[in-house]
């Protein structure tokens, strides 16, 4: 399992900062953590950037990338800061992300194909709100996969999100044992293995429980999640326990030897 | 998934120590202990007793019983000490297992149905070794129901172990991946809801690991096995990590609402 660091986040008071003063520093310094605690993929998520949205974005992307040779993700709902971003990166990219939402599928697609990129598909309904039932999420992995086919991508350039509900909400872990459910069935369903990614923040997003507590109930779900066949699991991996846990489960679930030292 | 503690064992030297001197007072203690530290059953393990076995597991029985309430499982493969055990406890009691070895299937077995209790059937071939494949060990589990309910016994009394294997064989972890997906498809295979338990401490025994990854494993497998719809996981109780995460991951599972408060 991949662990992608989602710790690059407009909203953080010094990115915001770095973003305003185009200041590289902080940029680079959290990159740098970040790879060091473990992350093999970054995720880039600007949130709002204003004006010269394009260029803050490239900027971002530079940056990062003059410290890291990791595979970014350029996680962004604005069509222009999505394309200033894939065409900013030297890198290996993924387009983060697109839905059966209208704009989405209209705006945000056809830059995966232009960008020859992978990009992750939420399993979202048109309206943009997740799904309840396992029949639902199944048919929606089916219409994104179909979407995607169209755009003239292989197949297996398709990421698919179950996206993990927080527990905040009452029906939430029910909602997530329905999403383990989809994880292990979406290979039949498609007809080919299919590269999945979840978010293990929003599992506890939102709660007040005790950082023990919160820490506990990730480290279970992921394990859950890898055992159903995540391929990817975007985290703060400055949570180290998380990290490791993601880790160990990956050594359970290789065909290679088991090896201690590496866990 | 229910916690069974498997701290009772008689190779303890003062559970051997009380056995050989007829001492309840380590006995009480010990289940003292691991019904405060969160065991929801008790697996009574006397290992060798020697002359007066039956006696012995009758003294053992009667001490536990006197300071707890829990179910226990009668954990022995010899018959005259199994029958002394069942005979001996007050409380719903599970026998503690058989297999398709011809010694067990015709001993061991017919004493579930006498005292009309659960039974553990281990998913081992007719020698006693533990199967690889996934369709040999479905095929063994459909032997073990067929010949469960040949005795009369009601078919949701049996439950079935399908054997945790030790990391320290090379192809351990590769084994336990198979176990998962045996659990998840028994259901499916005997047509029928199906009761299971598997002993954690397998895992990681004989490995010269530090504690902190055994835990670390333990906890992603634990985890694994519960998502993969294991019933009851018997451990060291007193490994208070691996109970608070067994209890989490019934929580994340259940289908009441999820309360931080009982986590």
């Amino acid at each position: 399992m991949i662990v992608i660091a989602d710790n690059l986040q407009g909203y953080r008071t010094e990115i915001r900062a770095a973003l305003d003063e185009e200041d590289p520093l902080p940029v680079k310094d959290l990159v740098a953590r970040v790879e060091r605690a473990g992350a093999r993929m970054i995720d880039i998520n600007p949130g709002p950037l204003g004006r010269d949205s394009g260029k803050k974005m490239e900027f971002l992307v530079r940056t990062v990338q003059e410290v890291s040779d990791l595979p970014v993700l350029i996680d962004t709902a604005d069509p222009e800061v999505m394309q200033a971003g894939l065409t900013a990166s030297r890198t290996r990219s993924i387009l983060n992300g697109f839905s059966l939402e209208p704009r989405k599928m209209k705006a945000l697609l056809p830059l995966a194909a232009r960008h020859d990129v992978d990009a992750v598909g939420y399993l979202l309904d048109p309206k943009g709100q997740p799904p309840v039932s396992l029949e639902d999420r199944l048919g929606i992995a089916v219409e994104l996969d179909q979407a995607f086919r169209k755009t003239g991508l292989s197949a297996e350039r398709l990421v698919i999100d179950p996206v993990v509900s927080p527990l905040l909400w009452g029906d939430g872990h029910r909602r997530n044992q329905i999403l383990l459910e989809v994880l292990r069935e979406l290979p039949e369903v498609l007809g080919r293995p299919v590269k999945t990614v979840a978010g293990l923040s929003n599992l506890t997003s939102g709660s007040a429980a005790p950082m023990e507590k919160k820490r506990r109930v990730e480290k279970a779900f992921l394990a859950m999640m890898a055992a159903a066949g995540l391929d990817m699991l975007m985290m703060n991996v400055f949570h180290r326990e998380n990290v490791c846990m993601a880790g160990t489960c990956g050594e359970l679930l290789s065909e290679k030897i088991f090896a201690w030292e590496t866990i």
